[in-house]
């Protein structure tokens, strides 16, 4: 039997000079998903209504809100790029890379783990992210190059650490149990995006997706940007560089840390 | 570097008919969680002041929390079984089985997800049960034999199937595995108490301890009567009878799941 969400998505509470491009964005995020859990059951949240950009299917609750995403963007004229619809050319030189919903599985069944990431790239370079919790409101921005209110632990190994991960697959369970068996604790939320504003404020030390390439561009830019910003790093497993690229077939394994030694260590780890 | 959990606490929103003191340890739970936030950085929060009477060192967050919950015991004259404190008998027939933080780990680091448990029994019958997710302040609330207003997904296997765990210990790693592998996808949230709340209400199909015995009775009490309510069954993975009892050495793997036949089916992948 499939119910309706029973709670309802807060406005998001922003900080003040958040790029009034992104912030329209975030506010329409949060009242596209909170209206779209008032009129939907789960199931139809869930539905696959499309095949999106970047290969992977759309649900009907990650179109709800990149429709209203998209509005946005025309409406302050600058370019798009976004999970299901890809890029929006809108003939800016300011480009918002955004992930409308982040944690889509937790999203449409209700688990309240689940959040809007976007970052500002302005020709090719990543300024500015902001990261909204949808079902609480929180809100993480952060500026390349200024200070912000939060900070990681700034732990530097993995033992002791306590780690994030995303969900073992086949192809990477040895590696997933290697990080589990040598870090305090792990935990899989199922949203990187959050999980990265975690480690960002340093209620966790890392998260990270031991090697199975699944991240694309939109999981991890808004960690490019906040990650540094409150002393961490954010890299890939394998050494490929994360870069602002339209093209959302590109794979990564990203590792977002409270410090780059910590992000070594646990990308050593998983390498075997 | 460890720092304040930055987000306030909100007062908890309980429906009417809580049984008083069941509400009033609810809202001091809140409280002191709240106050402890504020007073404490999380390496305070999380350092260990203590061995508690289920065997598990105690945290100073464990410890403030249980105290605000201990008073409201003796001022509603109700006997007390706590995670840190043991039995408290102050003469009555009714007994609150608590957690006063589920999610220890979680509570003192900052990880948005633990919460309050509380349980009341009548001559060792569990009648009522109260979930409080903490950071929100939503409550889960149920009475044995009467109408809920959230229910189950109803799903009778696991294949399909998403689960909350446990995490994974050398111990149990192939059976953890072994769910992680037969399931449609896996979560590991760190907090019991509310992770059943979460099946009770049909975000997740779901939870599961895959044979680590680490649950006490404190962790499972609120499922109990929770998760029944609302058509979901929770057993012992080793099918070990879940009673009220003031032994808080005892231990299960507990299983909360939509139906008695996924629990079932649960039970028979973690046993191999």
């Amino acid at each position: 039997m499939s119910t309706k969400i029973a709670w309802p998505v807060p406005a998001p509470g922003l900080p003040e000079n958040v790029h009034p491009a992104l912030a329209a964005m975030a506010r329409a995020a949060s009242a596209a998903y909170g209206d779209a859990r008032r009129r939907h059951t789960r199931a139809e949240l869930a539905e696959k209504v499309a095949d999106g950009a970047d290969g992977t299917p759309t649900m009907r609750v990650d179109e709800i809100v990149e429709a209203a995403i998209a509005e946005e963007a025309d409406r302050h004229r600058v370019n798009l790029l976004s999970e299901e619809v890809g890029f929006v050319d809108n003939g800016s030189a300011v480009t918002l890379v955004v992930d409308p919903v982040d944690g889509s599985n937790n999203a449409a069944n209700g688990v309240p783990l689940s959040c809007f990431g976007g970052t500002v790239a302005v020709d090719g370079q990543a300024t500015e992210a902001l990261t909204v919790w949808l079902d609480t409101g929180r809100a993480w921005h952060a500026r390349a190059g200024e200070p912000v209110p939060f900070r990681t632990t700034g732990r530097t190994a993995l033992t002791g650490a306590t780690v994030n991960l995303l969900r073992p697959h086949k192809r990477n369970a040895e590696a997933w149990m290697r990080v589990a068996d040598k870090a305090q604790r792990v935990r899989i939320l199922s949203t990187t995006v959050l999980e990265c504003a975690l480690v960002a404020e340093g209620s966790v030390d890392a998260f990270c997706d031991p090697g199975s390439d699944t991240h694309r561009l939109v999981d991890l830019a808004t960690a490019m940007v906040t990650v540094p910003a409150a002393g961490g790093a954010v890299i890939d497993v394998r050494g490929r560089p994360l870069e602002i690229d339209p093209d959302l077939t590109r794979r990564w394994s990203g590792i977002a840390a409270a410090s780059r030694a910590l992000a070594d260590d646990l990308a050593a780890i998983v390498l075997g």
